[in-house]
């Protein structure tokens, strides 16, 4: 089978999109910025939401569903959401089309004009807030913990498949608490579930922090964040938990009664991950020869593939295989039998490669005589002969071991381009190979920019849970708290 | 309690609108004619999405993701499919923003006009086989068997919470053959899975058959479908499944190579269910006391209430009732210790009558001594005291048994409510009190369309599987192969 996508050495932005399509996962659709996501990868998308859904649940919170559409007056109630949101937006107009006088298809009725137009949400405080109004009246209404799975639009001038499309797929906590301190708690308990998913499901390391102010969500107060290292050394913001404050409450006049009958402002959090994770899990994991899925969220975790000449082996070869696939689908392995016998062994390999089973495993003639079996394995491309006796526990082990491997390399890899720099004139070399860069900043948003205008790279976090570690900012060499994390990012 | 809704008898529309906001469901938005799926409605969606969802993978469909909007061209390409859905629906004509130069927040940037329009989605046809023309060569390439869940805008001038919203939720699968006896089975097998569905999970009784070609879908050559028939007499469209023979292939041009290499055009299926669906459930089952849900698709199949005297009296029968919840939890139940301290239990045992929780189990310091439980069934309003020990194996079968008398009861009432009638005179008369008529037809658009303008009755299907009884047409006396089914329809 001739190589399908260039090296990742060679281009990776384009070994990046290569791979999307020749591994079935995405394409462009015909609307400008929006794609089609195919079912190899929706496949991937379901169990992501499935394993998140049930940890929403365990954490306490319900799912509902808002509308897509808010009125354009609703956005400009919160002074930096506006800001930060009605800028690129799709906008409906009118509700009508009406066929052409002049006989050419249809066009938009022009008597069908909206009294106020409609943005399709590109996020959903404002209108969930001003639903949370009529829910919240007393402190006994409280907390609300919704979560809403949906797409969003956001108009994207330069779009990449998974990682910026103009319409993607995500899902939107939305909580309200009576108390300051609860919501900053709950803001910290989901940026935890995303990094814990992160780790345990997609196998990627994350690093858990707080944005700068320059680079909050528009509308909050903190933003915390899980932020990932890819291949290329760039970092990749997966996730997001915003702490609201008052303000959308405030914005939208949701006040409570408390114990003692005062009036309060409600508290708000919000937090969301979205079909981008998927091209984060590409792009932490994958080789030149295609996708490298953690056995956790493969759609199909092991193929069997008879090597054969002939239909009789091919029918000997299925029978002797089909017991491996019974014995592992009773241990909940996804398993599938390639019988086809329109394409060669070569080529079935070159396809589950591409499409990152995380386990192969092939049975020839000799391997029938000796009750063998060819296990290979995706992530290192190690092979070996392993007894058909037993196969079900031995891989149902494997898969396990392949999952702590691919997380154990990427760790390794983060951690290989992971850089402690004091100095301005080595950040700025060294930048340009990527990775992240620990470094002490002033805490102004003067000298971040100036750092972003000269070298592309952003403060991706402020990283929680460390130790502070007093120094000077590289920058200026005026005092800094803590080093923040530097990174080129996508 | 206050009486919280209207009696059905009194005003059906107004007793349904009640029941919907007071038991938590739903609720109108402020956008124009969205609604708000609750927290309480959102759960029965997911589990009548996490139910057909694997009834739709046992015959063998992946889900997929298709844009959200559609190019206005796209829709102009089948020609009956745009009179069907160009005309009311949303239309995106710019892509920002901007600050309003008065000061008065802000408005569209005229400058962001789209070159060729958007329409919001009003179902997927086009854009869904504008991409099978890429994936879509060889008849190895067949079948194609996609379902998307997501959400659909039609922009309806007079809306009814889940029964008719100008957004709604839904599935919609688009199937692509080789041949048209095979895409005709593919819609006789989906058609069939929304009436097990209805049977087996919604405990609501439907008929099976075809509409005629003036129901029909815009673009099939035939539609297939599931109609129920709600508390008062009127009929609702459940679910649909179409035929769409080539209609979309030739319209953007799917071709494939056969296996002697001559191209012929693809053969199409559609079908899709909605949040419709809830309306559907609500009217066929509920009372004037609120919600009643079959067991297999309560959010909460039992919930347990302490009587008690102060706190002391409380806790002791949390005691009782905690290892009575984990017995139950233990055989897959859901169920909820209802130990509020600010509402009296009358208020409780209402509010879980209004959300329909099939079975509520009530223990006071009597059930306390003599180790029983109160049980009460939502359905029958039964009550029976019962021994603790063993009681999970009892409340497991008596669900069982609530979902089987849910449907025995609808099915009931539709048998007493369905009739056959020979004579038009009678049958504009019997049509006032509601009901599915059989009455024989003959076949004509015009024969229709006059019973249609004098009765407000609609052909609601031509029943599928049964014996063709030929007639003569209660209207004009004309011959008739089979009898077909009237009603007044939601």
């Amino acid at each position: 089978m001739a190589k399908e996508i260039t090296n990742r050495e060679e281009n990776y932005a384009l070994w990046y999109n290569n791979l999307v399509v020749k591994a079935d996962l995405a394409e462009n659709s015909s609307v400008r910025g929006c794609m089609v996501i195919k079912p190899y990868g929706y496949a991937i998308w379901e169990k992501i939401q499935r394993t998140l859904d049930d940890m929403f649940k365990e954490t306490g919170h319900v799912n509902a569903y808002f509308p897509l559409f808010i009125p354009k007056s609703f956005l400009s109630k919160e002074a930096e959401h506006v800001e930060g949101f009605a800028k690129e937006c799709a906008v409906v107009t009118h509700h009508r089309l009406m066929n052409d006088p002049g006989g050419k298809g249809v066009v938009v009725d022009p008597a069908a004009k909206l009294e106020e137009e409609l943005i399709i949400r590109p996020t959903s405080e404002t209108i969930i807030w001003n639903t949370y109004k009529n829910w919240i009246k007393s402190y006994r209404d409280l907390p609300v913990l919704c979560n809403q799975w949906a797409n969003v639009v956001r108009w994207e001038m330069r779009t990449r498949l998974f990682l910026r499309t103009a319409e993607f797929l995500w899902q939107e906590g939305h909580t309200a608490h009576a108390t300051r301190q609860e919501a900053i708690e709950e803001t910290e308990r989901m940026v935890n579930v995303y990094a814990s998913f992160a780790r345990d499901w997609m196998a990627m390391p994350v690093l858990v922090g707080s944005k700068t102010p320059s680079e909050r969500f528009a509308g909050a107060l903190d933003t915390l964040c899980i932020e990932a290292l890819m291949q290329d050394g760039k970092a990749l913001q997966a996730g997001t938990s915003h702490f609201l404050g008052q303000n959308f409450a405030k914005a939208f006049d949701v006040q409570f009664a408390g114990k003692e009958g005062k009036l309060e402002y409600v508290w708000a959090t919000s937090w969301g991950v979205s079909t981008r994770l998927i091209g984060a899990l590409i792009m932490a994991h994958s080789d030149n020869n295609g996708l490298v899925l953690p056995p956790k969220l493969a759609p199909l975790q092991v193929v069997l593939v008879p090597i054969y000449k002939g239909s009789e082996e091919l029918q000997q070869l299925a029978e002797y295989l089909l017991p491996v696939k019974k014995a592992l689908e009773a241990k909940g392995i996804t398993v599938k039998l390639d019988d086809r016998d329109n394409v060669r062994s070569g080529f079935k390999f070159a396809e589950w490669e591409m499409k990152g089973v995380p386990v192969r495993i092939a049975a020839g003639p000799r391997d029938l005589q000796q009750e063998t079996l060819e296990v290979a394995r995706r992530d290192t491309f190690e092979k070996q002969s392993v007894p058909k006796e037993g196969i079900a526990g031995y891989i149902a082990q494997l898969l396990v071991t392949i999952q702590d491997n691919i997380y154990k390399k990427a760790l390794d890899f983060r951690e290989a381009h992971t850089f402690t720099i004091d100095n301005y004139a080595t950040f700025k070399t060294r930048i340009e190979d990527g990775g992240f860069f620990l470094c002490h900043w002033d805490g102004t948003p003067e000298t971040e920019a100036k750092i972003k205008e000269e070298t592309k790279a952003t403060i991706r976090c402020i990283p929680a849970g460390v130790p502070p570690e007093p120094g000077t900012c590289m920058v200026t060499g005026k005092p800094s708290a803590q080093r923040v994390v530097f990174a080129r990012a996508y």
